[in-house]
């Protein structure tokens, strides 16, 4: 079985497939002065993308880790993460205080998901 | 293949299976006023019923996260832990320390394991 | 489908493969008075010998979870990182801030790979 990779670059990868599984770790993109709802909406923004180069959704998310700078955001992550799920398809999660690579990241979130690919 | 979960809710699911591989996180659910042992023995209590409802059981565990609060706690957590796991089938371990949601928690778990379903 | 477990002990195997994908987690082994290049280069010379024990080797890791316990040492681990992937076989990758069990820690690395057995 093959793995399937998506921009494969010196220092990792945007997505790895393999048997139907995809990892794939994302922090804010677009705008790093957001606020920490406006950072987790980047997150979910590009998590679906991400989902849709590998023949997935947000509905096949298995489990997603979330790294935060600061658990005071806990409530505002919360807000934008319960409205971003559709009924019944919500991931298995764990959340922790973590301080990030960037001082500009507030959160970080790895995620598996079921995917076409990497058989 | 579809994906099964356990007790779909807005923020999380309580287990997800797919393709013969559960994701569940635990945290203790029944007394946070528990010292640390307390805590890892109401986790491990909680993962084997989880691992129950997936058809599953404590020897089929392939991975376990573990965040710690305070490192100091480390000691008593293996003193739980490592008389938990049947010979001959302890999962792999990751343990790092890390704050975590609820003040009241001295330990989180990500488990992932060999279960039967979303196949 | 069985586990395969590589040095199963009372606390952690070393390896688990299960449905064609390993686990297994790093930590340096030889020398912890190394910095974070020497401790890197010694996790990642680890995790190719763990790599070989289950039929796979480093182009075929899918995710790492880099535990770092100082951001400042970032730049020192991908120094080492960023030339020890072949081209196009880079993972998915998480790096966060956290404390070790072991002080004397400065990394540690959690990692899934496609691997043999299990099945």
């Amino acid at each position: 079985m093959s793995i399937r990779r998506i921009n494969p670059g010196k220092r990792w990868s945007d997505i790895t497939v393999y048997n139907g599984i995809a990892h794939f770790v994302e922090v804010p993109d677009t705008d790093l002065s957001a606020d920490i709802t406006g950072q987790v909406q980047q997150i979910l923004t590009q998590a679906a993308i991400s989902l849709g180069k590998v023949g997935s959704d947000k509905t096949r998310i298995l489990s997603v880790t979330i790294y935060l700078t600061d658990l005071a955001n806990l409530p505002g992550l919360n807000k934008v993460w319960d409205n971003w799920f559709e009924e019944g398809t919500a991931p298995s999660r764990a959340c922790v205080q973590a301080q990030l690579a960037n001082p500009g990241y507030l959160v970080e979130m790895a995620f598996v998901a079921a995917a076409e690919g990497g058989e």
